[in-house]
């Protein structure tokens, strides 16, 4: 049993590999799936990791969760999976929800959410599939916009590169702690410590400059305005 | 000459390598060291591609950029280095700028800012230089700390992981338009379509709920609250 399936959830751990075991600050690595899903649903853009000619290679792509897959967009990774179909990638997701500024130098750093994700991915052909991957694509960025924008036709699902990878070997870091020098010799310096915590909103709708006056944004777009991201 | 660097300035443009010769979107692809250097001036967080027994492994971790230098933690990567210490990695910097929400699912984006840098990285050894590199990290992501905690001792500079990379083969990519399809049948359907952007800003302090009382924190951290990161 690894580090990391030790203190996974009884009924359905995620995989802890030697990849996914970790090796630094293992006080932070959770397992839960639940964390996983929740660090997953809280964005739409990952750092995709492919291996190209043996150098890494890692490329912002969006991406969508359900409770067992992880759908990504494709097209940047293409040449990648071309040149290696069965090769193993790496998609993290990062969310910075802030500075730790410590007493010293050494103890600042970052509060963040991270998940990893390791597997093979599989390119989705099955069009009823690619249609249902590019829906919960879609609608993790945009919620409500696969009811209303117009759905993708058969020569677009063509053109659109769809990867499935499995959420079965992955890992999640999540670091939401005061700076912990309090108790050093350094807090008799007296100076200030916490945290500078970083957040992210939707700002107001812009209309696209070609768009016919009288077209106002529908309601899951303009209640947007002013909510949290991440 | 590279596709790249045909488009980068006359006095230093970045070399475009096989690498980071663009293969999509070229419309996108920026090669002006400025641009590099503005995209990487507005963030602290990177995404650090390894390759660890041939699979890929991206990290989140922070780096501080100098003219022709990224430092970057390299705790995280530490033990992919021992592994392969001649190793090419790949950096990626991304900021999300918004959503671009087109008439017809196909043509959803996003808009973003994204910096690759390749290179061979070196564990900065000499404690002059990664004192330096320490003062250029720390004052990336905070500025004014660097003066105002305590700076890393002997110990502390033993303990640190720090990589220097150099800045030459790099390539930028920023997507900063609105739909596309206004020109298309679709702009018939008559709906809605335009940008949400997204907006990171710092929130205001909070204390170490180990601080004494009557510390204040000081301007250069307090002045930071409402202003925008990236």
């Amino acid at each position: 049993m690894t580090e990391t399936s030790k203190a996974g959830g009884p009924d359905n751990p995620l995989s802890g590999t030697d990849r996914t075991r970790l090796r630094r600050l293992r006080e932070e690595g959770r397992t839960d799936r639940a964390e996983l899903h929740s660090v997953l649903a809280a964005g739409f853009l990952c750092h995709l990791g492919v291996v190209l000619d043996g150098v890494p290679m890692v490329v912002p792509t969006v991406y969508g969760a359900t409770e067992d897959t992880l759908y990504l967009h494709g097209s940047v990774a293409s040449r990648s999976l071309v040149a290696a179909p069965e090769a193993t990638v790496c998609v993290t997701v990062t969310h910075v929800d802030g500075l730790v500024l410590a007493r010293s130098v050494f103890e600042h750093s970052v509060n963040y959410r991270c998940a990893m994700v390791y597997g093979v991915p599989r390119p989705v052909t099955d069009p009823e599939e690619k249609l249902e991957g590019l829906r919960v694509l879609t609608e993790q960025a945009a919620p409500g916009q696969w009811d209303y924008a117009r759905r993708p036709n058969g020569k677009e699902l063509a053109a659109t590169t769809l990867l499935a990878l499995d959420l079965t070997e992955a890992s999640v870091k999540i670091s939401a702690d005061p700076p912990d020098d309090a108790d050093t010799p350094d807090a008799a310096l007296g100076l200030w410590a916490g945290q500078l915590p970083l957040r992210q909103t939707w700002s107001a709708p812009v209309p696209d400059p070609a768009l016919p006056a009288g077209i106002d944004p529908p309601a899951h777009i303009a209640a947007r305005a002013g909510t949290d991201y991440s």
